[in-house]
């Protein structure tokens, strides 16, 4: 199925085929997990290269029900580039697509020479990237499942956070919490960014100790089935005092409008809007520096983008401003941050369905004071 | 010192400057270690561009004893490309060189329709990687504690591998000890494969209950100072049988003679024939499908490749076959793979010295038994 629109697109791009670089792309296609590969998606066929090291995972694969149909498996020679040449020179001279921002230029060069006239190679834009968006049944069943496991682990992780441990005994505890609740890996390295470290937006956990009066941001996530899942919650170690319960509440209230503001036919920049001036009405607009979300998936950072709408500039067009659709999946995680005093960020995942939105992680919001 | 190297090479490339995009190598020159940026470096100066997110960070190490000196730092407006536009038409319509092994062609294509005449843009191979592949007296230190602390690991980890554990648990436990050790991350994704999974050189943990009579392989590292570390061991759970302690020992002697081939002027090919006829006198060649080692750095694998000689083809000139050279650290990592039985595999960490060769890593090579 995700073949089928895959190839209609390569049809409509003028192509006989693509060049599938990209490993999550390669994954969405095939469901081939490794950390190397190529395939070449044609009209009837599907030719997946992989190196000697994937050869008995491959074909284990290919007899699951996992497998893609029509999937030739073709063992890396010498190396994977010359193993694709080879295969491409028995093809029939074919116009076949890369994948733009995937290929570096010095591989997009070698293979060009390297081809010659057996083959015409051109770049493409985000054609598996595109099918990516919208979620079939099967990934959202993953992206489901992944959620609610994610929020079991919070309750444990946040309950973990106590003065005297470090950031970075805390986060070595939330990785172990992921991967013995049975996901394959941590989508992402763990945050914990404690008291004035959690200005930072992406601070690394590091050897400060947490201690009493701290707010402190857990940033988290795992892959399940190989879709990635992401939850935030920021805790207090003691009574908050009356600054930290505040801006608290204020990034809770902007989570709260974006979430609202979820549903079919609305468009990211107004999801992004809205919890931008629900900081701004707590004078916190200036403290909101990054995007209100990020599309899940297979990567933990995909479209849509939900951030503010971009205006034209001299050199581009201003790019589109993703229309929301049912099946669609990413976070809603405001935050706040003030140098030289801390940061709160509030972070869940939302399905958009037709009606409008299921918030897919499950984990109480109210400011937990350990 | 490193930007001094790296200007040197610039201006035999005939260029003013580098755009820096491959975060290791920003990491390499600026000590910078975030998930975004882009360096420009130019004669006097270097331009870091980095986004909200990093600009405390940034800021303290520009502070420190660590920052790189003359750099300015530049805060995103927009979008990174957008900025580094911005800025490169402030400078007089350079030659830059840009990376063209990371640089993808959609990036390269909108930079340079962006800048117009503003600047040229050509692309360049490895001018940083180069000056990587030896190591300076810090990177060394580095290095040398990140292998202890790691052998350290290893030795609690080793007794960890016992029946009735799932891999995935004994992989979060392995991964617990690295973070707990003080590492900032793993260095990669943590191998435990048991049984015939070991059949898969790079098994994924799964589902597989350990149990007696198996060879358990166990592969995983850290980051330490910003530099990678990697070790293997195989542990049998009970007494192993006559097959197991053949092929054990086989191994351990490809090990041995791989170690041994060791030392300045020496080609990296030499080391991997040592390896790989070690294993053939046991008619385990075959066996053995991967390349005999890889480099150590900021990056888990970079050059040397401790591989097979590669010869000349008909589309390509043979690679050069890297000198050995004192200051190279890489790991010495034979195994072999045999299918419905399981595999062997031992890797220590070792650097060139003067005379010859320091193993880094510290773990007795003995067949464990559990």
């Amino acid at each position: 199925m995700r073949q089928q629109k895959l190839r209609a697109a390569i049809r409509a791009a003028d192509l006989d085929g693509l060049i599938v670089t990209h490993l999550p792309n390669l994954f969405y296609l095939t469901n081939f997990l490794g950390t190397a590969g190529v395939a070449v998606v044609m009209p009837e066929r599907v030719f997946l290269i992989v190196d000697f090291r994937y050869n008995a995972a491959v074909r284990s694969l290919a007899a699951s029900d996992y497998g893609s149909p029509d999937t030739e498996i073709i063992l890396v020679d010498r190396s994977y580039d010359e193993t694709l040449v080879a295969h491409v020179r028995t093809l029939q001279a074919p116009r076949l697509g890369v994948e733009g921002s995937n290929l570096s230029i010095s591989r997009f060069d070698h293979l060009r020479k390297s081809l010659g006239a057996a083959a015409t190679l051109t770049p493409t834009e985000g054609l598996v990237e595109k099918l990516r968006i919208v979620k079939d049944p099967h990934e959202i069943e993953m992206l489901r499942r992944g959620a609610l496991l994610l929020s079991a682990v919070a309750l444990d992780v946040l309950h973990d956070a106590k003065p005297g441990l470090s950031e970075q005994e805390l986060a070595a505890k939330v990785d172990w919490r992921i991967k013995s609740a049975g996901f394959e890996r941590c989508s992402f390295e763990t945050i914990v960014a404690s008291g004035t470290n959690a200005a930072h937006p992406h601070a690394h956990a590091g050897e400060r100790l947490l201690r009493a009066g701290d707010l402190v941001v857990l940033d988290f996530g795992g892959v399940y089935g190989g879709y990635c899942v992401d939850l935030t919650r920021t805790v207090a170690l003691g009574q908050p005092d009356a600054e930290q319960q505040r801006v608290y509440d204020a990034v809770l209230e902007a989570q709260d409008a974006a979430i609202a503001a979820v549903k079919p036919g609305a468009r990211a920049g107004d999801i992004d809007r809205a919890a931008r001036e629900a900081l701004g009405g707590h004078k916190l607009a200036e403290a909101f520096g990054h995007s209100t979300g990020h599309g899940l998936g297979v990567e933990i950072h995909e479209s849509p983008r939900i951030g503010p709408r971009r205006e034209a500039t001299a050199d581009a067009p201003a790019p589109p401003d993703d229309a929301i659709e049912p099946g669609m999946v990413f976070t809603i995680e405001p935050g706040a941050y003030v140098p030289d005093w801390g940061g709160v960020r509030i972070e869940d995942d939302v399905l958009v369905t037709p009606d409008g939105v299921e918030v897919l992680t499950n984990v109480p919001r109210a400011l937990l004071i350990n």
